[in-house]
C-alpha cells in the first residue's frame, strides 16, 4: 500500500560485508519487537536474540503485559547453548522482581558472556541497575547498538513512563499550499483513500484523539478507527464555552469515551446537559480558555499514554506554541487551492521570527497513494 | 549537491537485460541532448545517436543556434557506416531548408533503413513533415520512444513554438505549514544555503522573473542571477497602482532590465519617475489592475519564452486562478511557524471546492541541504 523513499534505517541498501554482526544481530532482535507493537502495552515493545560460537541459538520477544520478558523467551529456546553466549536485546534487562523475576539475573544463571543492549532502560529509578547487575556479575557489557532505532521503536512508552504525560502526535492532511480546506471550508477530500485509511490505523494506535471544538461544529466527525478490529481511542474535545452541539457524533454515537475539556466559567447547566449523556466535563484551570497543559497532565494522570491530535488549525497552532507536539505526521496532497483565508494545518499566533522556527528532525518520507507522507519530530529551541 | 529521491526516468533501477536496445539508445542521445541545457536558444535542445549493426557509429548534438542540427553531427561522425543503419533522434527530423538544408534529406542520402524518433516536431506547420520525406522514400520511421521525457526536456520551447507565450514556471520556498513568511513578514530564511542557490540557477534558465509589487516594497530583493556567469533575467513588476519604490534595487541597480506592468488608470506622472530611470512601464487592458493574461501576451511578443514567478502570494494565487501556471517548483523547509496571518504561497480568493483542486502531474522530489524540492505540473480541470 505504501512505499517508504527515505528511511535511513531500512531502505539504505546495507553492505552486509562491512555491516558488524552486533548490528545483524540487533536488527533481527528489533524486527521481533516491532512485530508486537499494539500488544505489549503498558509494557514497551522488546526483542532478543541469543548468539553462541556464531550461531543463533535462540530468539525471543516481549509478547503481552504479564507474561514473561523477551530475554527469557531466548534463553529458554537456547536452553543449554546459552552458556558461554552473547545475547542481544533491544532494552535493558530488568533488575526488579516483577512478574517473571530479574531477567539480568536470568541472564547471569544462564552463563551468558556478553550482553549487547540497544538503549537503557527510559526510567530514571531503574536505569543501569540491570547493567549493574551483569557487570557485578563479570559480564562484558556493550550499550548503544541500533540505539535511535530502540528509542524511536518505544516513543511513546519512553515518554509517558518517565513524564507521566502522554506522547503527542499532530496528524494532518495539506494540500502542497499548506491548506486543511479551501475558503469555503470545503475539506472532502483533500487527501486519498489510502492515506485517510492510514489514519483510521494511526487512530487505533493511539488512547485518545484530540479535536478542537470548532472541528465538532464544522466536520461532525465520529473520531473512530474504521478499520478490522480497531480500538476506537477516547475522544478529546477541546471547548471552552461548551459549544460542542448535543447532537455531534461524538456526544450521541456511543462508539467510544468523550471528554470535553472546558474553562472554570463555562456553565454549569451546559456541563449538565452533557455528562447527563455519559460525557465526561472536565475543567481546566484556564478561566475563559482550556489550558493546555492541563488537559497533558490530566490525560497522563488518567493512564492515557499517547494523543493524536486532529485539528484544527487553532487548536494544532496552540499545542505548537506551548512545545507540546512530539511528532508530526503530514500527509501531503499533490494539489493546490489557494486563498487568502483558506485555513492552513498550523494557524494561531504563531512564531515572529524565522530563526524561531520549529525544526522538524529525524524526518521520514513514505509515498501512500498519490499522497507523500512525512513523520518528523519537532524540535524546540528551549 | 542534491539528491534525487523519485524519478521514473533516472532513478528507477534500469533491469538493462529487458530493456529495449531502442530505449538504451535513446537515453544517450537524450543525455547529450540534455548536457547543451541553455546553449541553443531559441532551439531546441536535439540528440542523436547513429547504430548499425549493434554497434555505435555516430553521435551527435545541437550545440548552438546557426550551427548544425544533431543528426548532421551523427552522420558526419558516421560517415559510410550511416549506410544501413538505424538513426535514434529526440526531435523529428527538419523538412526546412534552413541554415543546414532539410536533416530528413540529409538521412536519406545518407543511406540510413530506419529512423527512431522520440516526438514530432511541436510545430503544427512542419509536424509532421520530416516523417513523410523519409517514409516516401522507403525509409521505417519508429515514433514516441521515450516521447514523455523528450517533451518535459523541451518544455520552454515546446509552448512557445506553438502558442507564443512564456513557459511558465512558479517558485516558492516554504514551511512545511505552508508559510512564506512569519506573521510579522520574517522570510529570512525560510529554506537552506543549497535551496537559495538552486533559484540562482533556476532564475539564470528564465528569460523573465516576475513578481508583485508587495514583495519589492517588502523585500526589496534584486532578482538577480547570481552564480558565475549568470544570465539576468528581465525583471517583471506587476503595479497596478505604480507604488514601487523609487529607491528600490529593480529601479536603481542597473543589473537587469526591469518592466512595469501596470494598469490603465495609473499615475502619468509616476510613469514617467519611471521611464526617466530606463524602466519599461507597460500598460495592461485592466482600468484598476493589471490583466495577468495580457502581460503573458505582451511577454511572448517581446520574445520572452520563459518566466519564473516568485511570489509573493496574491500574484502567484492569481495566475494559478487564471490557469497560467506551467510548473511549479517548490522548496519545502523542514519547519513549522504557524500563525493565522502568516501568508502563504497561494493567497488570492482560492479554489471553493477540493474538486475542482488543481492537481499536480509528473511529479519529482529531490533532497537539497535540509529541505525538500519537489517539482509537478498543474493539471486544470477545463
Amino acid at each position: 500500500m505504501r512505499q517508504k523513499l527515505i528511511d535511513p534505517v531500512t531502505l539504505e541498501i546495507r553492505n552486509l560485508a562491512t555491516m558488524t554482526s552486533n548490528e545483524f544481530y540487533m536488527d533481527l532482535a528489533m524486527q521481533n519487537a516491532r512485530a508486537m507493537k499494539g500488544q505489549t502495552d503498558p509494557n514497551p515493545l522488546v526483542g532478543s536474540v541469543i548468539v553462541n560460537e556464531d550461531r543463533i541459538v535462540g530468539i525471543g520477544t516481549h509478547l503481552k503485559a504479564g507474561e514473561p520478558h523477551a530475554e527469557i523467551h531466548a534463553l529458554n529456546m537456547a536452553g543449554d547453548k546459552a552458556s558461554g553466549g552473547t545475547i542481544y536485546v533491544t532494552l535493558e534487562p530488568c533488575s526488579h522482581h516483577g512478574k517473571t523475576g530479574p531477567c539480568a539475573v536470568a541472564i547471569k544463571e544462564a552463563g551468558i558472556k556478553k550482553v549487547v543492549i540497544a538503549t537503557l532502560d527510559p526510567n530514571p529509578i531503574v536505569s543501569g541497575k540491570g547493567v549493574q547487575i551483569l557487570e557485578d556479575a563479570g559480564i562484558e557489557v556493550e550499550i548503544g547498538v541500533r540505539q535511535e532505532e530502540a528509542l524511536q521503536m518505544n516513543e511513546v512508552f519512553n515518554k509517558f513512563i518517565v513524564q507521566n504525560k502522554p506522547f503527542i502526535t499532530l496528524k494532518a492532511g495539506i494540500t502542497l499550499d499548506g491548506k486543511i480546506a479551501t475558503h469555503t471550508s470545503d475539506s472532502k477530500w483533500i487527501t486519498s483513500e489510502d492515506s485517510r485509511l492510514d489514519v483510521h490505523q494511526i487512530r487505533n494506535e493511539n488512547m485518545a484523539i484530540l479535536v478542537g471544538v470548532n472541528t465538532v461544529i464544522q466536520d461532525d466527525p465520529a473520531l473512530t478507527a474504521r478499520i478490522p478490529n480497531g480500538r476506537n481511542p477516547v475522544r478529546i474535545v477541546v471547548d471552552s464555552k461548551l459549544k460542542t452541539p448535543l447532537s455531534a457524533k461524538v456526544v450521541t454515537d456511543q462508539k467510544a469515551s468523550t471528554w470535553i475539556f472546558t474553562s472554570q466559567n463555562a456553565d454549569i447547566d451546559k456541563e449538565k446537559s452533557f455528562t447527563s449523556n455519559g460525557i465526561k466535563v472536565i475543567r481546566t484551570s484556564g478561566l475563559e480558555n482550556v489550558d493546555l497543559n492541563d488537559v497533558v497532565e490530566i490525560l497522563g494522570e488518567n493512564h492515557i499514554s499517547s494523543l493524536l491530535i486532529e485539528g484544527g488549525g487553532n487548536i494544532s497552532g496552540s499545542f505548537l506554541e506551548n512545545g507540546l507536539i512530539d511528532k508530526l505526521i503530514l500527509y501531503l496532497a499533490p494539489k493546490l487551492i489557494g486563498g487568502k483565508d483558506a485555513p492552513t494545518f498550523l494557524e494561531g499566533v504563531g512564531i515572529s521570527k524565522m530563526k524561531d522556527a520549529v525544526e522538524l528532525s529525524n524526518i521520514e518520507l513514505f509515498k501512500i497513494g498519490n499522497d507523500f507522507k512525512l513523520i518528523g519530530y519537532p524540535v524546540y529551541n528551549r
